[in-house]
């Protein structure tokens, strides 16, 4: 066998390991019995330990020394499939043992800390957590190494190219725009009807309208499934078997239903990857020990909004399919039209949670946690000023302060799961999505009415090309260059928002 | 850390991994979408692979040499637990790697196979493949090695202490006291009214009773859950995850009904096992890699009949429920009462098919299985002998022939799957709950009293107490002994037997 043989076959067994992971995860969150919880998480961390010894273990090493001498610089896929083991090898080389052990077992214990601090809403039991968690985090960062900034080492495991110089440029931008379409809103008198959102609806009629809308999207069942849990999400064992979760609330139709189009999103790019990348080291994130397809947390953000609210929330999309929704629920849409709906599910009202944001408001939650945890890690910020510096970022940028903290800063898991610098993606996301559909829309003939149709296999055509099939192949920022011909650029979003909003408030 | 210490923690991580490897199986039996099986399959090759390399490596290796000398033979359980390991370690470095390799990749193809035979009821396109399964076996007997008979070496897989001397002994014992009981039955007048089970009983209802009772018998649904697969089964993820699965036939109430009973005395079982065994060598059935509470499949199949059969079946049982089945069904049991549902649920009919014979004829087609297997490893009979072998051994125990090869020779799945000298572990199985259950009646004061109220507390405190928290502390039989302080005896079941069918058939 060569070099390059034996290197795929040991990293085929290590995407196995994190596909059993993944699946084990699953099962957690939509099947497992409670009494299974604490014997669930000894075998993950198994597992996790298994994959971890294999990629940093000599026979691997040996494999990849030799890959290298042995694959030609002009064989790109084999050369970015070495290159991509040997990032993370000498990435994990970098980390001390002893900080892996001890973040994994602070997250373990965070989060539990961290439910019971929102359940009795008192940051206090939480802050001597986040204060180690934000020392590991810092550790981190010195272990893996930047250049500039120690934000840009822990952006590297999520957004790999993207740092908290660039970061600051884009979120500059972006508030420059945001912040007065925001304030024109608002001082608007239009007033959206939105009452018939909050009607009955019965949850079996919810699901199986979601589900012919994920199929009509192109979401193959043959190679997934849709289940039920509290926190929705969507996780693939390869692209043979994607699976998206979603929840109910029979009294405000718009959380599954955008919730499902927002997942499938994700399996669209994940049932997309190309299937010679199956286990391989292209659809492996080594670092976080996790098994995606999508390069880049951000990239795959761009494909969940992107179906989610550049086409599930366009007035193109509820022209077609209002009628439809009508149909299954004909009692409680009966005096509303597509026009009405659209506006309805578009209506922007600044809230508190970040997961309830409307497009316009919804990057302001990330900025200021992106600012906020960005100070904590620079020592600008001390954690027992946390809350109050929440407080003050939300009466900033969205008019509103929060009345305790389980809905301030205790709001979200990130922090006490250890995720510092996953935040920034979901905005990244959102911009790179306004680029993609820019781009498809101009590259494909008839894109426009073919969407008008309900017909999305154009536009997913163009996706599974230009961003699905090549799994993490590319880095993203490469990978978006190749496909819109520009780097990331806020200006298509701001377009996007202010024209569609300004067509909505009448502004 | 102690060299006990560093055996059981390396035992717990196997031990992990053969959980992770039940979680993958139940998933791709209850859940997965029908395009995850290839790489389902790998995965679970995978970690497979891994569990052996563990079990088979120098660091455990160099462990168990260690404890060997530091555990003391006061010390029973350690001993036990270090036992253990070094039998599974001799046993594993009898069997050459490439034999292993060849019968795993034999049994995947070989289930494919033996599907598509089935289909088109056609031995000859299974027969090569039987061919080879039964030489593979043969070569794996003498490198597991025996003293007696090549099939001794095949049921220490699955019986350990078992024998084909013994076996034959058994089967004479209880041939003689079946086939003229039956003889009986047959030749009686009493034919029992069973209309009624073939009416419509809807699945949801089916069950949220089937439920009920499997709660009353002490089934732990905060450590366990209920699905639908094709073919019922039990299986465990710790004592913490115990799952049952069984299958509903709308115009069959006893299908459902008597299969979740089934499994859950299986499922008892492994919920029974001490907390302290988790992740031990004794909840872990290494040869098999497989974790797994039980001692044998014998001792878990004495259960599944025990809560299925002795309880389940009883008159006792059903003038305690039948008022709750029939609350259930008023309209499909109106003109039914407990005692013409008693007799109708034990109705005895010869059939071809085992999974669906009663108890009087079960045995029989467990018998000449086992007969027909040892006769093939042996070399007595040739696998193009089979079918007609097969079609004489029904034609002499139950005055039946197959039309063809699917109803026949072709209808388990086990020897496709290279189970040979599993099929007598249900037999073995029987003859021990009768056993187990006559030691509890015995012992237990005002057992039989509780059962008729449906108080099932003392007769599962008595098995968990004898049987269930000792995992596999004890080899089958050392476990009978200590329990009921007799050696497996066919007594206690032919007893059973008789007066139950001499009662209903009025013999």
């Amino acid at each position: 066998m060569s070099a390059y043989g034996s290197l795929t076959e040991q990293v085929a067994q290590i995407s196995d390991i994190l596909n059993a992971i993944s699946i084990l995860t699953w099962d957690a969150r939509t099947q497992m019995p409670p009494g299974g919880a604490e014997t669930r998480g000894q075998q993950i961390a198994t597992l996790s330990s298994l994959a971890h010894e294999r990629l940093t273990g000599d026979p691997l090493s040996d494999a990849l020394v030799s890959a290298e001498g042995e694959v030609s610089a002009e064989d790109t896929v084999r050369l970015r499939v070495v290159q991509s083991v040997r990032e993370a090898v000498d990435l994990f080389g970098r980390i001390p043992p002893t900080l892996t052990a001890e973040l994994a077992g602070l997250k373990t214990v965070s989060q539990g800390v961290w439910q019971e601090a929102r359940r009795q809403a008192d940051f206090s039991l939480f802050a001597p957590y986040l204060e180690r968690m934000v020392a590991l985090n810092r550790q981190l960062a010195e272990a893996i190494g930047y250049t500039e900034h120690p934000y840009d080492a822990l952006l590297l495991q999520y957004e790999p190219g993207m740092t908290a110089s660039n970061l600051q440029g884009l979120f500059g931008d972006l508030k420059a725009g945001v912040l007065p379409l925001l304030e024109a809103v608002r001082a608007s008198s239009t007033e959206p009807r939105w009452d018939f959102l909050t009607r009955d609806f019965p949850e079996e009629k919810q699901r199986a309208f979601n589900l012919h809308l994920a199929e009509g999207f192109g979401y193959d069942l043959s190679r997934g499934r849709l289940d039920t849990s509290a926190h929705p999400f969507e996780i693939s064992f390869t692209r043979q078997d994607v699976r998206i979760t979603t929840r109910y609330d029979r009294r405000y139709l718009p959380m599954s239903l955008f919730g499902t189009l927002h997942e499938v999103g994700h399996a669209l790019y994940e049932q997309g990857v190309a299937p010679e990348l199956t286990r391989t080291a292209l659809t492996s994130d080594f670092l976080g020990l996790y098994a995606v397809g999508g390069a880049s947390y951000g990239t795959h953000e761009s494909q969940s909004r992107l179906w989610e609210n550049l086409v599930g929330r366009s007035r193109t999309f509820w022209r077609r399919h209002f009628s439809e929704l009508q149909g299954t629920f004909p009692e409680q849409l009966g005096d509303v039209d597509a026009e009405t709906f659209y506006r309805a599910v578009n209506r922007v009202s600044p809230s508190l949670i970040r997961v309830e944001a409307d497009e316009v408001t919804y990057n302001l939650h990330i900025m200021l946690r992106a600012e906020l945890e960005l100070a904590l890690l620079e020592g600008t910020l001390k954690v027992s000023d946390l809350p109050e510096a929440w407080n003050a970022k939300y009466e900033e940028y969205l008019g509103l302060t929060p009345p305790d903290a389980a809905t301030g800063v205790l709001q979200d898991i990130h922090w006490s799961a250890g995720l510092f610098g996953s935040f920034p993606t979901y905005t990244v996301g959102n911009v790179m999505a306004s680029q993609f559909f820019g781009a498809a829309t101009l590259q494909v003939p008839g894109l426009t009415g073919a969407l008008a149709e309900g017909d999305y296999a154009p536009l997913r055509a163009w996706l599974t090309e230009h961003i699905y099939r090549h799994g993490r192949t590319y880095l993203p920022q490469e990978l978006l260059e190749h496909a819109t011909g520009e780097k990331l650029n806020v200006a298509p979003y701001l377009t996007y928002l202010n024209e569609k909003y300004g067509d909505l408030y009448g502004l």
